[in-house]
């Protein structure tokens, strides 16, 4: 099998924040699977195939991008921020373990800039001191288990990074998120909304967690919740290097 | 005020994973401040002075290239990874705290590829799924609550990203914190260690955490502890995207 599968982070949206060897690895690629929005991101060129799919179809695409790369071609699988938070690599592991004649193929993952490296850079840094990042979305696991987490998160004294905070399809789990913060003691933290960081379309808002509404989130915004020594100094918030 | 102050990361190594935005901000710089090691990775040039310093001399590095900003520089504090992760930009906001009348400088955070990304990367997909990230350096915080941070995230059912596990100062703290990890049912676990990843010095092991010795850690070494469903794959780690 001469094939090869990279996935890759494309970063949060700017081009200026893509990697060289991402890019290198966009320019001799055969073809391109993912999620329709991220594969609009790479431009169409002679010999390059345009594979976009729809969300939440994560195993399938993962399993085509495994078929192409064992019929010889040079795949790319593209992910936002980075293939490894809550992105596109765990979905093409799981897609071998279901198909071991594939784990013969050259399959390399490239880092990427994920959201909230992204978020806290343009927000001050609230990353700077020991932090958590829990997926909001309870599509993959129970919502006990999430609730559990965020308390746990909260006794920890940790920064919180919330990815998917809000879709369409659960409005609600946002707002008993916030609920649950609210009763582990975390009202007086800062809580940072960055919303489409690095597009056209890039919105922060930092208010006290208290005040936080569901409504300030939508899908493509990233929460970081402050720890309770995170701070203000002019426009920016950051969490000092000291615990106290 | 013209001067400008950019804190930006450099990646864990290889310049294929420096983004574009932060080559562009070397370009125009006039001065480089930083750990030695980080100022080195910077390529001289006519106009550009490096100005690198000491490990653990953070703040008042931090200090000297809010200064230099303050004269009209157009200075890019560096470190490796990302800054805004147990790095530099933390420290540059609590030297503005000291000095307001600094605040009015232009002052932008460029992310980077953080060690525990490029370490996953590598690995496979060991941050697929909920995660947090502790610094065992215990310059700055108690030990105390990194007993407690690594007990709950333990409980939490976290994959754990341990930046700074050992150094010549304090060679005994990352053995008790696997002990702490092994005491809390984290023995079948497994451990990642990634040293120097994407430099001619790169080495990846992965064992079960039980089996994990202090040893197997240095200062250039990353370490991951999966989740309790972290398995592997071919040659690969990754969390499932399911919880259990």
């Amino acid at each position: 099998m001469t094939g090869t599968l990279t996935i890759a982070g494309l970063g949060p949206g700017d081009d200026a924040m893509v990697t060289p060897e991402v890019t290198a690895a966009l320019a001799v690629a055969t073809d391109i699977v993912g999620y329709g929005p991220y594969v609009a991101r790479v431009q169409l060129r002679d010999g390059l195939t345009l594979h976009p799919s729809d969300n939440r179809v994560e195993l399938q695409r993962a399993s085509e991008a495994l078929r192409l790369a064992s019929e010889g071609r040079h795949v790319v699988v593209v992910s936002s921020g980075d293939p490894g938070v809550f992105a596109m690599a765990s979905a093409v592991f799981e897609a071998l373990e279901h198909k071991p004649q594939w784990q013969a193929l050259t399959i390399r993952v490239l880092p990427g800039v994920t959201a909230m490296l992204a978020a806290a850079a343009r927000a001050g840094a609230p990353l700077g001191h020991d932090f958590c990042a829990i997926n909001l979305s309870d599509n993959l696991k129970p919502w006990a288990v999430i609730e559990r987490r965020l308390r746990l998160a909260a006794e920890a004294d940790f920064a919180i990074a919330l990815y998917n905070p809000r879709s369409a399809s659960r409005p609600e789990g946002f707002g008993r998120a916030l609920e649950i913060l609210n009763d582990a003691g975390c009202g007086e933290r800062i809580a940072i909304f960055a919303r489409a960081v690095s597009t056209p379309d890039e919105r922060i808002e930092t208010v006290a967690l208290r005040d936080a509404r569901p409504e300030m989130a939508d899908m493509r915004t990233l929460v970081i919740v402050g720890n309770s020594s995170t701070r203000r100094v002019g426009r920016f918030v950051y969490a000092p290097r000291q615990a106290r």
